[in-house]
């Protein structure tokens, strides 16, 4: 049977965009900041392969922008929205509390 | 650009499995029945190829069972949640509530 712990993976894991978009609509942040973040908030690790290629299709997707920064005495890259990714932010969120609300209705 | 409804189809499959387990919920079903109540409810089509596979995997699963019924004069397997079912529905819905309420405190 699954667990607790896969479901909230699997539903974490749907909707990674959405939480990165978020994240980085609160302040710029680079990619290990993110798993980081994202690890202290969901208290679930998904690594670089799972963030890096993310990041990389919201910036060639337009969503983000990127420049490199020197962080800690190494040079990082340092992401934060667009116009396009708050727009983006922002259908998603609708999206996602239409499905909320309707599923709430449907349970009373 | 991803468009709302290419969003909000992408939200509504990854959250399919939550949706049948509340439809079978508040009553018995059969597969073509899901069909039709999750076009009405979210204005969405998932086919027989995509709600199909999911209803073996969750009867495989032990979390529904079905039985076949005579229904418009042809027989049709419906299906119920288990207990097992309500426990899965129960832990979904916990975690898709813990990840809209972190989102929303992540936007204040």
């Amino acid at each position: 049977m699954e667990t607790l712990k896969e479901i909230h993976i699997k539903h974490t894991r749907g909707l990674l965009d959405l939480i990165v978009l978020q994240f980085l609509n609160s302040k710029p942040m680079h990619g290990y900041q993110i798993i980081i973040e994202i690890r202290k908030t969901f208290g679930i690790y998904f690594g670089p392969s799972t963030i890096y290629p993310l990041l990389n299709s919201l910036e060639n997707g337009g969503f983000l922008k990127s420049k490199w920064e020197i962080n800690g005495g190494r040079p990082r890259k340092v992401y934060e929205l667009t116009a396009m990714g708050k727009n983006l932010l922002k259908l998603t969120e609708d999206s996602l509390n239409f499905i909320c609300r309707t599923l709430r209705k449907e349970t009373m």
